[in-house]
């Protein structure tokens, strides 16, 4: 059975009443409904517990670790996010949420700045699938609303996806590149835009179809452990 | 269960005593015992069969096709052609098998030429894994021999690979991508180089591991059906 | 220098008022004045010349080729199609516009069906930048909007492009990937989608730079003809 | 006129008897001359000058910087690594060159371990293009040898390339992605694998056109500066 961590930072929810109007008990604990709703053995984790929650212990025993962050990124300190980077690499899968981009595992996978546009006006989102092959679509429609998010929108400042499944529109008249898949090392990696704090989206059913078809297809797979380093010839030399 | 239909040209095994004597019952049956072995629901078809054994209704039955294919390509009718390329698109899984490069569905599936370098010389061939997390190399070692090979030389007039997951090395010198994935429409697809019919190799276990595993990776999802042609707007125009 | 073809169906023009007011001399000449402006040496070719103005003489003098055609894609002769298929697989560039996302030489060069969603209300589209590195981006603005467009939405069934540049915003709700480069051998295609006959897309600057551009990125180079066939071994075989 | 900036650990050659025969004035010198011999502005800088020579006003003149270190990367320092990465966002072109992948700035931007296979036996080298349209293939063959040559075999930990222009063959038996080119933010990066201390490699014909190529194709662009951060709507919200 796949095992997901839920990380979030859990601060807005705890100083804002809007925020906790939404997500009384932490948005780490919606999502963490949904993906054992789809029958994941899920446990969460969050930024002032010891070390993030984000033991060895912790993630020995994560398949995939789903990231929401927004205003304290910096207090992660160098060593977790070191951490997950290092996990990532060696097979875990990481969901990368909304505001997350600016986290500093996302920002150390990818290589770029991660930066975007941005707009909190409470506007409607529609998610578009560009790649309906792809697993993370199953049983979705071909596009779905968000009726009411915060924009984010292109440039957003990353590398070219390995496979781009939504883009979304916004009624501001933005675009962006909503669903990224990447692989980094062994870990495959799972960007998804929608996702905001003063808004229910994680309650939503097709964001909970979403993440739960990413956390299926980032799940460690059986593949070679690379040997690296001096090696001997295979062949003669001459 | 994934159901798949192995197909094979099936001319080689009939004429030549060498080939009969490696695969007396042809290749398809050497590959579907494989596939079998594997848990999956598995039929065969062959190029004199009616239809080329590859009616509506067999298709409708098909989640992936494999396709094996040498000496006869231009034997397999364009309308033949034509209803598995459209199946693919459709959703249905492909595994283009060694010389079916030339094979009429893949060269329309790739717009290009798919041609390359060869030599029958029984050479060693060296399989490597370039991307140890893709599912494809579940359960494979980091590179493995195929003793006695037909070789295949790049430049290999193929479009980039959506994924690129092995790479061959040659004893005469030569390299080549062989293992390549790529999507069209809703279909997936995975051509694999090495198989050949004087040699045994669709009985070697690492290349059973990878036709297992690329059955997997090729079966159809459930992503949406995106609607086509004139459509109603969504949002309210000026 | 450069030489570029700019071939148009030239129908719409000759029976439409409403088209010929917008081109009187064709769509072909706003594009080649265009290009002409550009620096680039320019020649015209339409649907009803003899071989559709596509004779091996003029092809053999074509750098690039630039494609528009709309209502009679099934009168461009399969010889002819396959003629520039195999052109641009020797190394000619393509630009593909608009409507001739469904020209027989694209969906050739694809592999796809090339469908996608359309609908004529003259609305906006503002087309997003999301690859500023990209040479056919050159001295271009960020975003910048065709006033009335025809609009073409996801999914557009197309292989997932090697670059994708730009993506479209509709004021009626839809996204598309509007510039997408490609590789099909030795040639580079780009998919433009912004043109159309009832509107003077060609004129406007931004279009134009796109066209220029578009051109210079996809002039052949000088890399190595590959040879194909039986090759002999570069090493000793044991 | 582009401006390269040719950097070079540049310790080899003063401790090693074996490499300064091979490179009596440092690798730069080399590499340099082969650059100024293309009819670039070529300026060198090495890790012992303050700031590493890789001051800003050294990289306000650069337009790419090639980059060849080995058994110093830890003497980098962060501060001047990053700036060097932050310039490639910018636009600054980059080459890492042969040991390079352990650079600072590269598994930076690259966001992997960028670890490999290695072996200094002196083997051969067979370098085959992959993708003949790319402008770095411009004035090769389809292969070349590098007669004498470190080898570095695959699983190399990187990235799945943008585009990948060529795969090399070695005789022990690996073979390596050792052309491949990335963007990140507005900059182009290309990582070559042939080169090494103890062997005249850049002195080789082939080596040399890539190098120039590459430099080419590296040079910034004149593509849109995107605005990131809080952005007003450009359509009226309801």
């Amino acid at each position: 059975m796949v095992t997901v961590t839920v990380w979030n930072e859990y601060r807005h929810e705890k100083e804002s009443e809007e925020v906790a109007d939404v997500y009384p008990d932490g948005i780490h604990e919606v999502i963490a409904d949904g993906l054992r709703d789809a029958g994941y053995e899920v446990n969460t984790a969050t930024l002032d517990e010891p070390e993030h929650g984000l033991t060895e212990a912790v993630l020995d025993e994560t398949d995939v670790l789903t990231w929401w962050g927004h205003k304290a990124h910096d207090e992660v300190s160098d060593e977790i996010a070191a951490r997950v980077v290092e996990r990532v690499r060696d097979g875990m899968g990481l969901l990368v949420l909304h505001s997350g981009h600016y986290s500093k595992p996302f920002k150390r996978l990818m290589g770029t700045s991660c930066s975007l546009k941005w707009r909190e006006a409470g506007e409607k989102e529609r998610v578009w699938t560009v790649e309906p092959s792809h697993p993370i679509t199953d049983g979705l429609p071909e596009s779905f609303e968000v009726p009411r998010a915060e924009m984010y929108g292109e440039h957003f400042d990353i590398p070219a996806p390995d496979e781009l499944v939504f883009t979304s529109w916004f009624e501001g008249g933005e675009v962006f590149r909503s669903g990224c898949c990447y692989t980094r090392g062994k870990g495959r990696i799972f960007y998804f835009r929608p996702g905001h704090e003063t808004y229910p989206i994680y309650e939503q059913d097709e964001i909970r179809t979403v993440l739960d078809n990413a956390v299926e297809w980032a799940a460690p797979g059986d593949g070679p452990d690379p040997f690296y380093g001096n090696a001997d010839p295979l062949e003669d030399l001459d």
